[in-house]
């Protein structure tokens, strides 16, 4: 953790005289890619989730690569994500910078589900969809504390 | 490939069924996806390219993890990202699916190199260096192919 903050500091400081030559140039390049790194998650629990609830035919092949692919993002370190001063105009509270080590001990609850979704999607159905209630429990914990809810 | 094509395939027909509660919700969700892993792409490669270019002082910690994330999310799987029909109004040229062996054989160069950037990223400058060749030319050269230029 105190690497990470190390590094999520340093960072955001060179971040900060960065030009990055992307469509979001008015964004903080940090917000673009928590934003992104969101993204990815959802898509490939569209996909896990679409097969539990039974709108998507359950497909252990894809169904594994959904949760490998799930399990490679939440092992990605997060370290340049959470530069200080960078809440305002997202739905991240600013709750996150008061908490930053429970925070990051929510991503890392998050890790340890998604390896359990890793080892179950790929069996059968049932397995899936017990995972799920882990993978999607953490995933409420870090919203309900951390992310500004939407109207 | 055939098993990567097969789920692509599958993963078109189920997403022109699903619905998807974000905030792009005229994007087709594969696009959604893909754009959000290039983001991911550049965040990090901003990191390894500023070090390189000297814009960023070289910092070993921060570089291995900026290759380590690379290397993570160049190992993601593509199967879902390029359904047919997703190409107009983005930057993906027609010519990726007329040519998806070609396309994914690039995808595949570029794991390569960043697992050669995995490697370096962590020892020394000129290292990391020397493997920004290699990672560099290989987003050229399917950017070049596949992507249409900016005016």
């Amino acid at each position: 953790m105190k690497t990470l903050s190390l590094i999520a500091s340093g960072a955001a400081v060179l971040f900060s005289t960065m030009a990055f030559a992307d469509s979001h140039a008015d964004v903080d390049p940090a917000v673009t890619a928590r934003q992104a790194h969101m993204q990815l998650y959802a898509h490939n629990l569209g996909i896990l989730g679409g097969m539990a609830q039974g709108k998507i035919d359950y497909n252990p092949e894809m169904a594994q690569t959904a949760a490998d692919n799930f399990l490679a993002l939440a092992n990605i370190s997060q370290a340049t994500y959470w530069p200080e001063g960078t809440a305002e105009g997202t739905k991240a509270k600013p709750e996150i910078w008061d908490n930053m080590d429970d925070f990051m001990s929510k991503a890392d609850d998050l890790a340890f589900e998604a390896e359990a979704m890793a080892d179950a999607a790929g069996t059968d159905l049932a397995s899936l969809q017990g995972a799920m209630q882990g993978l999607g429990g953490t995933c409420s914990a870090c919203h309900r504390e951390y992310r500004i809810r939407d109207n």
